[in-house]
């Protein structure tokens, strides 16, 4: 009997699913995080240890699987590669969490994905074909994500300190949480992208001027980017992330809104069940 | 006798020169780097060792000089009220490296100074009053600097891999040089500024689509922070940094371009000079 693994691992934690060939679950699993460009010997314990928590009860060893595994950092090849090495299943492919969470929230649709969270990456499933787009992560990419606009509203800060743009309410409250232009210039040395992104909810709600000239102008480069994803084409848009259903309200006039359909955890046993 | 002591510091050295009152120079003296937010002990050792270079010959007890300190990081407060206490001398007074050098570039005449090189800042003086802007930094700020550009230029190649902007010559030749998206990946998470600012002799010059579309908006970036700066005057403007002669070409018929009659050591002796 062959039997499909789907794991969906990221920055906090993995989650196992196991299902027979008619896709019914036969057992779940969960296990610490599992980036595996952060950390591949920790990631493969535990990939090991939610499988085994999802085999609990069968009598079914591990290299008879058929494996899907969407793992956060698998868009870096040589920690994809020696996560492969180590793994006993039958059968392994290995996605980055953005794929199996795309493939889970659109099933068997055509669609784009917009995953708009602390990072954001984008998906396209066409003709039944998923590829993955953007999620260069926060010095290079992460187009529209939390991070970045959190970034933007310091930068923003900053300048208006120096005259350069409007000072605001929201821009004068900012610089007075983290003590002045020295604490923010200190801050955004240090702060990593969650810290940043801390800041985004303030960018999003509100009618604060320069949130609003912010958040505008990612709607404008988000909607871009979606219109060239879209290659004349009006596939629905299905967002994920917390600053999704913000970017969503503001383009549903363009293209159909979809809700995710499934999770990442279902991408992932979607696709190992393709694998057969 | 009241004798005047400029510093010039910076991440790489510090100079110090000693002037009587009728500005005459009485001896120089260098030393190593002098940056205060990165090193307060070291940035005193250094001041030090180039001041007493300097006194080399002469019977004049430090505690005598008039001093104006010009050092990189003087935008920290803290770190120089530390470095105030450590040193002797009879008045002290620190700015930022950019002050020195923009008071060197101009002397007493009124104008404005664009420093650009791997980083940016901008001063204006005005009816002999100097005040700066900009200069925050990598991460929030260095508007149009040579950091800036080279990572705009890395992100366009992303995006351009993506499909989202148009692949050219240049952006082809990056992606191939740093050995892709994951190489410019990984350089873009580790890369120092001067790191980033490598690239930017790539687009200042030549005749690339991407590098003309980048320079072009940053050269328009770096108009509408100078017309701000100008406040309805037309002040002549001084460009300082690898970078400088690149944005003066391309503003010259907008304002009047001087060259910079003195360094940022000039500039501290000067400002020392007039703390009598």
């Amino acid at each position: 009997m062959v039997v499909f693994l789907g794991i969906d691992g990221g920055g906090t934690g993995c989650r196992a699913a196991l299902a027979d060939a008619s896709g019914a679950i036969l057992g779940f699993g969960t296990a610490g995080p599992a980036n595996v460009n952060s950390d591949v010997a920790g990631t493969f314990a535990n990939v090991m240890a939610a499988t085994r928590m999802a085999l609990t009860g069968h009598d079914i060893p591990e290299t008879d699987l058929v494996a899907v595994l969407g793992l956060a950092g698998a868009n870096v090849s040589m920690a994809v590669a020696q996560l492969r090495q180590m793994l006993p299943f039958a059968r392994i492919r290995i996605v980055t969490d953005a794929v199996t969470a795309a493939r889970g929230a659109l099933g068997g649709s055509d669609g784009i994905v917009a995953a708009m969270g602390t990072g954001s990456v984008f998906a396209v499933q066409r003709n039944g074909i998923m590829r993955q787009f953007g999620g260069r992560g926060f010095v290079l990419g992460d187009q529209g994500s939390g991070a970045v606009l959190g970034r933007a509203l310091l930068a923003e800060a900053l300048r208006a300190d120096d005259g350069f743009a409007e000072m605001t309410p929201l821009l004068a409250e900012v610089l007075d949480e983290l003590g002045g232009v020295e604490g923010i210039i200190t801050f955004g040395f240090r702060a990593s992208p969650a810290e940043f992104a801390a800041f985004a909810p303030r960018i999003v709600q509100g009618d604060d001027p320069a949130a609003r000239r912010l958040f505008d102008a990612a709607v404008t480069e988000l909607r871009d980017l979606m219109r060239i994803l879209q290659a004349g084409d009006s596939l629905p848009l299905v967002f994920l992330g917390g600053l999704g259903p913000f970017y969503a309200d503001r383009l549903r006039d363009l293209w159909e809104i979809r809700t995710p359909i499934g999770s990442g955890l279902d991408g992932a046993v979607r696709l190992a069940l393709e694998e057969a």
